[in-house]
């Protein structure tokens, strides 16, 4: 299993909620000021964890900066993820990321545009989509 | 001196042109699509290479991914950084930021509220400035 601690570069933060998430997911805000109407943010996967399904009225991007990963747009194959790829999530588009079964997943995340709302989030990615 | 390709995550890009910087610079745009709203790019500066001094109408965000490297704000003294470090550059704000003497320096650069209009470029950062 690769070793997190290779693979973090920015705070891991707290655990996060498991409203947004299956397994265990830590968040660590970088940047909230309102000014730079621009969320940012570090999000860190044990291996399995994942966010539930969601789509962003604005948009997203992920940076992704350690570990194994997922990306699946609803409806296409998921893509793996590693270190160095940069995720591009239109708005309104439901999807899911987190880690893959062997890896823990390190990324930063962005909210685009986020004058026009919070994500929507629907049901958890379940066992036998995650496989 | 600090071995570049230990601090690399994003792709480092093509020279950039000496109009904005002192010193060897690389550029690589992430994210340029206009949905987002939000310019990303990966920045490498060879040690002693830096911005001009500069400031942006919507503010920026620096994400520093590794190497050593410095953050000044005109009028005041010069913050050192390094990986993991996040710098939030208020909109208007005349600045520079650039390598250290003795090490590379990589951060991801996000262009917040590019709306607003694009970076206003001012004179080098003398070599006594640098100093």
């Amino acid at each position: 299993m690769e070793n997190l601690s290779n693979s973090v570069i920015f705070p891991k933060g707290d655990k996060a909620t498991s409203a947004y998430f299956t397994g265990n997911v830590w968040v660590q805000m970088l940047v909230t000021e309102e000014v730079f109407n621009c969320p940012v943010y570090n999000v860190t996967f044990e291996p399995k964890a994942r966010t539930k399904w969601h789509s962003h009225p604005g948009g997203q991007i992920l940076l992704v900066t350690g570990g194994k990963g997922y990306y699946q747009e609803e409806g296409k194959p998921a893509q793996s993820l590693q270190e160095g790829d940069v995720v591009k999530i239109p708005p309104n588009v439901k999807h899911w990321h987190g880690a893959s079964k062997e890896s823990w997943f390190v990324h930063v995340g962005i909210s685009t545009n986020p004058n026009l709302g919070n994500a929507e989030w629907h049901g958890p990615v379940t066992e036998e989509e995650y496989q």
